[in-house]
């Protein structure tokens, strides 16, 4: 069975980490065909539109997305694109990797995002001229959909329970439902949670990251708080993230465009090539996940590396040694 | 003239860091009259009203009001509190005190978070049993209001300009507009300014936080990103706030009730005594602010200390010592 996968390199370093990504899932005995497409500020600049119509219905119809960066237009690129897949949920683990420097090296955490709604639903008016306001958006059934998912995901011995974080002591009917949605399906499924507000959580994860394993949260927190997260870890460089739909999926690095190495073939394409692991596992190949993983883990500790992590290997080097370990 | 100080301790240890911090108030050479009155769990139980009436009144037109901390009920009764007292900013210094374990030594920030809308202004509905909304409220008076303090507050030789940290590019109208109307005031201001996404923000701080030093931004975004910063220091045990209005203000230590602790006499009352020294150069008295400040930073020095610090001192032996080093 061949699995269609949309390529969508973007800008910056994307166009150096994502055919890096690729050159991995080549090197594994599945079939795939990629599709490459175009996105993100270099193909505004040319056409006017920072996701041409074809890229949104390729990732539609792909049975998975792989995409790079985008610079200014991020938020075009990205928001469709999740919608394009499908995506309910944004999973963003944040795990420090051993000897790579972290402020908080026992950090090990995996954020569920809700991936449609909150402020991201984005119904925003200019009611006067001192006047705008934002309609947030908590819907029960993207709640529902999201802890369903989230109970899954923690059914194995690696896990007990998730944290749910939130703010219902402010949004109390927005979050109240969030929180209580979420932790009613955990009940129906057995699974046992706890919960913490979101300021809360920003203070203790600082504090004692171990505490903290699974975390729920909706849109906006788990954007910030998966970033506070990498910021424990050492930084947005080695974190991939999945968002997931039911039919489809789409894999992203977490880190941006990085436009002062960009063209240098010099970019780190570790968190790519995770992310493309993340991809395998979503299709089915557990063992082929594992084995992109442990390539990379032990790339990472026993190099070659890149600048960012105080090495002097390019992109194709880190790359092929990857490949090297599979 | 006598400043008259409306004294709401709260629950938990608010109870006995309130006190301590009035009597370091009581050794300066100003004049106070303290009026006590009621909020939290505890007035909530009795009378089934966390906040009376009299405690608002009280507070809406006392000269300032010092608080301590509110159980559960916490949301009852500070956002009415802050509403008292007219406040438009919350100044949340975040800075790691000289002999004190943090994660991150260099930090030394205050958030100036805007304090009367956003997600706080509150308007919620269930429109449908799926669906529920809150409508987030971002004025151009208010984020003026605000850019216009802060410009004030960084008009001294310690700071070069202020951060603006937002969300802009997914709530495009009304954190836009929030943004828009700070720089554009600063600008007006002659005030340098740069500018940070919030999750961005989250990501830079735990990496490098000695890069900002002003913070400004909308509510939620203080709200979460300052207990972040909280925990950058060590936690909440020894961060002191403002809730600022044009003609009034309270005060109040960013811990919570402690009830672990509460009823012993050991809590740390440092954070309290700090607020009061915002209360005091609130009201215009620069240099006993500082002595105060000088005090209880001598204290957390050389001692005696709380159990939180690794000391066995009482609230009062260490209150004492401060008043002692006044
Ligand atoms: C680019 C932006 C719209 C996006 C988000 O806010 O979700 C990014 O920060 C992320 O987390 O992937
Ligand atoms: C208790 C709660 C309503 C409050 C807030 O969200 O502002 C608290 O977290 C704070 O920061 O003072």
């Amino acid at each position: 069975m061949t699995h269609e996968i949309a390529v969508i390199p973007g800008d910056g370093i994307g166009q150096e980490v994502t055919p890096a990504a690729t050159d991995v899932l080549e090197a594994l005995d599945i079939d795939f065909e990629f599709v490459e497409a175009d996105a993100g500020d270099a193909v505004k600049e040319a056409t006017g539109e920072a996701l041409p119509e074809e890229t949104y219905e390729l990732a539609a119809s792909a049975d998975a997305t792989l995409f790079g960066a985008a610079g200014e237009t991020a938020a075009d690129v990205i928001l469709p694109l999740r919608d394009a897949v499908g995506s309910f949920v944004n999973i963003r683990p944040a795990k420090a990797y051993p000897g790579i420097d972290a402020v908080r090296p026992e950090t090990d955490l995996v954020f569920l995002r809700e991936n449609t709604e909150g402020v991201y639903a984005g119904h925003e008016d200019r009611l006067t001229e001192d006047v705008s306001t934002l309609t947030r958006v908590v819907t029960e059934s993207a709640s529902r959909e999201l802890a369903e998912f989230a109970c899954d995901y923690v059914d194995t011995d690696e896990h007990d329970g998730f944290t749910i974080v939130h703010k219902a002591n402010v949004m109390r009917e927005t979050d109240g439902l969030f929180r209580d949605t979420v932790a009613e399906v955990a009940d129906e499924y057995g699974v046992e949670t706890d919960e913490v507000l979101m300021d809360a959580f920003a203070t203790h994860v600082c504090l004692d990251p171990e505490q903290f394993d699974v975390v729920v949260c909706p849109n906006l927190a788990g954007d910030v708080l998966s970033d506070l997260a990498a910021g424990l870890v050492g930084g947005l460089g080695l974190l991939p993230s999945a968002n997931v739909g039911t039919e489809r999926a789409l894999f992203e690095p977490v880190h941006g465009t990085a436009p002062d190495i960009a063209g240098e073939g010099v970019a780190n394409p570790a968190a790519a090539i995770i992310s493309a692991a993340m991809l395998v596992e979503y299709l089915g190949y557990d063992e082929e996940a594992a084995a992109i993983n442990e390539a990379v883990e032990a790339t990472l500790e026993e190099g070659p590396r890149t600048a960012d992590l105080g090495g002097d290997a390019s992109t194709e080097d880190v790359t092929a040694a990857v490949i090297d370990r599979l």
